[in-house]
C-alpha cells in the first residue's frame, strides 16, 4: 500500500476554510494564487508519492545505524534528500533572499503534510532544519545568516535543535551545558545533549547544531540560557568546510518507532571544546528557541495529521480488499468486503473525521500565521498572531493525541493482520507514539494553553473564538436536514461546554492552580474537539454551496461532518465535567497512596 | 522495574465486591474460604513475581525463533513452565478428578491476572491450554478425557485452539480444513491454520491441537464444522508418546508485540494426513469451540487488566523517581518528582481508575460464573449464567480496549524515555495491541453483546442490571461528601444514558440492523463504563465501611471512585449520542467515497 496525496481535500480546506484567496492578496504573496498553490501541491504530491513514500517501510526494517561515531541512514534516504533539496522543497516557506520560495505557510503546510505522510522519519530532518532556519532568521547575525541560511535552505546542510539533557527534558531550567567565551568572539561548548533528532547522519555535507548552553556567571534557571551555533564542520570565510568540530555522536537510541530517524546522544567538547558562536544576545536563548519551537510544534502537529492520513488510506485499502462475513442487514448471501460492515465503517469514519477536523484547524492556523506576518493593518496582524498562538498548542497537542487513536484504529481495521509487522499498519501505530511527547508533551502544550494562552488574557482570545463559532451555528441553522441540524445542536452544546471550561480555567488559574492544571489536558482536548467541529461545520456549509460541482465529494464532506457531530463533538460534555469538577479527585492521592 | 501483585486490592475486590464468602459457601467450594484464597494468592504472587515476571523483557528482546519446523522459546521459559506445572497452577480451576485443584473461577481469575501481569507472552500457553481442557471436559469422550486431561492439567502437555485460516478469521463459516474418516474411528486432517498461539514450542512434551475442520458432505457454513483433537505426537494406549503426527509448523509471525509467544502457521496433512479424533458429535464443533472461546474471551479480558496493572506500576515507579520542573502551585522552589504534577497525577489516576474498574467487573463476572455452575437452586444458576454471558463480551471488549489507553498513558508518563525500548513501557503498549483483536475483535464482542445478549431477550438482562445499579445509587445517596455525591450523580446520568441505548438497540436490532450495529462498539464501551462505574460506586461504599481498618487504602479507593465518576462515567452521554443518533452518518458513505 502506497500513499496518495489527498489533493482534492487539501485544496478544499485551503480554499474554503483557510481562505487561500485572502492569503494570496497579502503583500508579498501576490504569486501565491490558488492556481499556483494547486501546481505546487501537485508537484509535491508527485515527489512524495514516488520518491519519499516508498522508503517508509525500508526505514523501519533497516533503521539508521551507528558505527564508531558515524550514522548510516537507510539506503535511499541520502539520494531522496538530495532530490528534496534540489527540488526546492526545504525552501518553500523561506525568504527568496536566501534561496527560498517565499510562499505562504498555508501552502508549505500542505507540502509538509505530504512529506510526513510519505515518511515521518525522513521528514524529521527537514522539520528540524526549518527550526534552525527560523532561529537564524530571527536572531542570527548578518554573517551567520549569510554563512548558514543558503546552505540550509538548499538542503546541502541540515539543522538540529539541541535542548534536552539527561536531567533537563520538559524543564529547560536544568540545562547544564557550558559555553566559555574565547575572547575572539567564539565560545567553547562542553556537555551532553540527548534525544537529538538527526544529530548525526550521512545525508548532508554539514550539520548545523543550534545548542542551548550557559555562559559563565549566567543567572540560574531559564533566564541564564543562551543559544549557539555549533556546526559539525567549521566553515571557512569563503564558505568552504574547515576542521571537524568537537561534537560527536556517541550513540543513537533504540526506539519504538520512527526508527529511520537517528536520535543521537551528542557529546560536546570532550576533546578540547566544541567551537560555537552566539546567536542573538546572551541569556535570551530560550526566547529564540521558543520561536523555533513554535514552528516545530506546529509541524509536529502536522505530523499527527499526516500519519493519521496515511493510516486511514491503508485501512481503507485493506477494508476494500478483505472479504469476511455476510452483512448484518442480510443484503448479501455471501461474505462481503469488510468495508460494508457497520463497525468497520465506524472505525474508518472515526479515522477520517478526526483527520479532516485536525487538518482543517491546522490549515486555518497556518493562514492566521500568514496574516499575522504579512497583513498591512497592524491590528489585524496582532489579532491573527493571538489566534495563531492560541491554536499552536492545540494543533500540536490535539493532532498528535488523535493520531494515537487513528493509528490504533488502523491496526484494528486490519484484524489479526494488523499485528503482523509485514502489513505496515503497526509501523504507523509505533511511529505516531512519539508525537505527543517530543517538542513538548501534551501536558506541556496544555499548560501553555492554560497559562499563557487562556489565563494571561483572561480568556479573551478563547471567548472571541467561541463567538465566531456561534456565528457558524447560526448559519448551520439556516439549513434543513438531519446532518446540519445535528451539527448545529452538537456544536452549540460543545461550545457551551467550552465556555464553562474557559470560565473555570480563568477563575482558578491563579487562585487554585492545581485544580486548573489538573484539567489542562482535558481542556486542550475539549478545544481540539470544538475547534475541529467548528471547521467541520464550516466545511459542511461550503460543501453544500459547492454541491453542484462535485456531488460525491461534497456529500461525503457533509456526512463526515454529521459523523463528527454525533460521535466526536458529543464527547464535549464529559470533558467539561472532568475539567470543572474533576480536579479535586485528580490530586487527592498522596505519593504513597499510588 | 519488576511486578508486585496488588494483593490488597485483589482481596478487597474478591471479598467486598465479588462476594468470595458467598462463593465459598457454594457446594463443592467448601475449601475455598477467604483464608485459603489469601494463601493461594500469596503463593501465586511469589511465583509470578520471582519466576515469571523477570522473563518478560527477555522474551521481547529474544523472541521465540523458528528453525526447520521447530520453535525455540526464550531462554528460561521452558524451566519456568515446568515450575508452573509442578506448582499446580495450570489446574487451579480444573476438576480434582483429573489432578486439578477445583477452586472457584474467582480465585483462578486473580491467579491468572498475576500470571498475565508478570508475562503476557508466557501466560498465553496456559490460557490456550485452559481452552483445550474446557473443550474436552465439555465434549470429550471418556478415553479422550483420560488420555489428555491429566497431562494438560499437570502442565506436561499443552493445548492449542486451531480456528483461523487465511480466508477465515472472524468468519468461521469459511473454514476449509478437511477431515476424512478412516473407518477406524480416526480422521485424517488436511489444511492450513494460521495465527495459532503456541502452535509449536519446546516447553512441553506434547501439544494437543483442538482443530475445527469439515467432514465430507458436511453442510455449508458454521453448521458443518466439527472439532477434532490432533496431538503433535500420537498417544499410545498406555499413555506413552507414539509417532510424530503430520502437523508441522512452517513459520511463525513477526509481530508488533507478545513476541515471546510463537504465533504459528500450521500445516496439517502435507505428508499423508494428520491423524485426529472427533470431539463430541460431527457438525457441532462451533458449539464446543464457543465454550472454549467464552473461557478464553474472559481470560483475554483479564490480560487487558493485567497488562494495565503492570503498566500502571511501572509508570508510578518512574513518576516517583524522575525529577523535573517546579510544582505549578509554587509549593516548592526546586524541581520535584513528577508524581507531584497535576497532569501526571491525572494520567496515573486514569490508568488506576480504568484498571480497578475493569478488574472489579471481571471478578464479579467470575463469581457469577461460579454461582452459575455450583448453586443448588436452578433459578439462581440460570440468572447468574445469563449475567455472566452478558458480561463476557464486556470483560473481553472493554478491558482490552482500555488496556490500549492505559499502556499508551504509561508511555506518556515516561516522556521521551517511554519511546526508548530499554525503558520497557513501550513493550506493554505493543503487547496490549493484540488484545482487542484475538479471540474475537471488539466488534465481534460488540455484535455478540447487541445480538445474542441484548436483542434476543429484549434487553431483559441489561435492564435488570440497570435496576441493580439504581439500588447502588440510592445507597450512595445516603452518604455525604463530594465524592459520594459525584458518584451518585454521574452514575445515575450514565445509567440513564445506558437505558436509552438499550431501548434503541432493542427497538432497532431487527428492524434496522445497520443502525443498531453501527453503534455496537460504542454500546459495548458504554456498558464497560457504566458497569465499571457501578463497581467503583460499590467499592466506595465498602471502603467507607472499612475505613477504620485501613484508612489509607480506603481513602484512596474512595478518591479513585470519585475520579472515575467525573472523568470516566462522564463520557456516557457522548456514547449515548453516538449510539442513538450516530448510525445514519456512520453508514452514509459508499465504498467509493472513502
Amino acid at each position: 500500500m502506497t500513499y496518495r496525496a489527498p489533493l482534492k481535500e487539501m485544496l478544499f480546506v485551503m480554499n474554503e476554510l483557510a481562505g487561500l484567496d485572502a492569503v494570496s492578496r497579502l503583500p508579498g504573496f501576490e504569486d501565491a494564487t490558488p492556481d499556483t498553490a494547486q501546481a505546487v501541491l501537485e508537484e509535491a504530491a508527485r515527489f512524495n508519492e514516488e520518491v519519499v513514500a516508498p522508503l517508509n517501510r525500508a526505514g523501519d526494517i533497516e533503521p539508521s545505524a551507528w558505527h564508531d561515531g558515524e550514522v548510516r541512514t537507510t539506503a535511499g534516504f541520502r539520494d531522496a534528500f538530495r532530490q528534496f533539496g534540489e527540488g526546492g522543497w526545504q525552501g518553500v516557506l523561506h525568504p527568496q533572499e536566501f534561496g527560498g520560495q517565499g510562499l505562504p505557510k498555508l501552502i508549505a503546510t500542505a507540502c509538509n503534510e505530504m512529506l510526513n505522510s510519505a515518511n515521518l522519519s525522513f521528514a524529521l530532518c527537514p522539520l528540524l532544519t526549518d527550526g534552525a532556519i527560523e532561529a537564524l532568521l530571527t536572531a542570527g547575525t548578518e554573517t551567520q545568516r549569510a554563512t548558514f541560511l543558503p546552505k540550509l535552505i538548499s538542503g546541502e546542510w541540515t539543522g538540529t535543535m539541541n535542548l534536552t539533557e539527561p536531567q533537563a527534558g520538559s524543564d529547560l531550567a536544568a540545562v547544564r551545558t557550558r559555553a566559555e567565551p574565547q575572547g575572539d568572539g567564539t565560545y567553547k561548548l562542553s556537555g551532553t545533549k540527548i534525544f537529538i533528532t538527526y544529530g548525526e547522519h550521512d545525508m548532508a555535507d554539514n550539520i548545523v547544531h543550534l545548542v542551548l548552553a550557559r555562559t559563565p556567571n549566567a543567572p540560574e534557571g531559564v533566564k541564564g540560557i543562551s543559544l549557539f551555533i555549533v556546526p559539525k564542520f567549521l566553515v571557512n570565510d569563503d564558505g568552504s568546510l574547515g576542521a571537524r568540530n568537537d561534537v560527536h555522536c556517541v550513540s543513537i537510541e533504540h526506539k519504538l518507532g520512527i526508527k529511520a530517524s537517528p536520535t543521537a546522544v551528542l557529546q560536546f567538547g570532550d576533546h578540547g571544546g566544541a567551537i560555537g558562536t552566539l546567536v542573538g544576545e546572551e541569556n535570551r536563548g530560550l526566547e529564540y528557541m521558543f520561536i523555533m519551537m513554535n514552528a516545530a510544534r506546529f509541524s509536529v502537529g502536522m505530523q499527527g495529521i499526516a500519519v493519521s492520513e496515511r493510516a486511514y488510506q491503508q485501512a481503507v485499502a485493506f477494508a476494500r480488499e478483505r472479504v469476511q462475513s455476510r452483512p448484518v442487514d442480510g443484503s448479501a448471501r455471501q461474505a462481503v468486503t469488510i468495508i460494508h460492515h457497520p463497525d468497520v465503517k465506524r472505525m474508518l469514519m472515526t479515522m477520517r473525521a478526526l483527520t479532516e477536523g485536525g487538518r482543517a484547524v491546522a490549515y486555518v492556523a497556518a493562514a492566521e500565521s500568514d496574516t499575522a506576518h504579512q497583513h498591512p493593518d497592524e491590528a489585524v496582524r496582532k489579532e491573527s498572531q493571538a489566534v495563531y498562538e492560541f491554536l499552536v498548542p492545540i494543533v500540536k497537542g490535539w493532532s498528535t493525541e488523535l493520531s494515537i487513536d487513528v493509528t490504533s484504529l488502523g491496526v484494528q481495521v486490519h484484524g489479526g493482520m494488523g499485528f503482523i509487522e509485514e502489513t505496515g499498519a503497526a509501523q504507523h501505530y509505533r511511529d505516531a507514539r512519539i508525537l505527543p511527547i517530543y517538542e513538548g508533551t501534551t501536558a506541556i502544550q496544555a499548560n501553555d494553553l492554560v497559562g499563557r494562552k487562556t489565563v494571561r488574557d483572561g480568556g479573551a482570545v478563547a471567548r472571541a473564538l467561541c463567538a465566531r463559532i456561534a456565528e457558524t451555528e447560526a448559519r448551520l441553522g439556516d439549513h434543513g436536514g438531519a446532518a446540519f441540524g445535528a451539527m448545529r445542536r452538537q456544536l452549540a452544546k460543545a461550545r457551551e461546554a467550552l465556555v464553562e471550561a474557559i470560565d473555570f480555567i480563568v477563575a482558578n488559574g491563579k487562585s487554585d492552580p492545581n485544580a486548573a492544571y489538573a484539567g489542562s489536558v482535558p481542556y486542550l482536548k475539549l478545544c481540539g474537539i470544538v475547534f475541529s467541529g467548528w471547521q467541520m461545520g464550516r466545511a459542511m456549509l461550503a460543501a453544500d454551496a459547492g454541491m453542484a460541482d462535485d456531488p460525491a465529494f461534497c456529500a461525503a464532506k457533509i456526512a463526515t461532518g454529521h459523523f463528527f457531530a454525533e460521535h466526536i463533538l458529543s464527547q464535549a460534555g464529559g470533558l467539561r465535567d472532568a475539567i470543572v469538577a474533576g480536579g479535586a479527585a485528580t490530586v487527592a492521592l498522596s505519593e504513597a497512596q499510588f
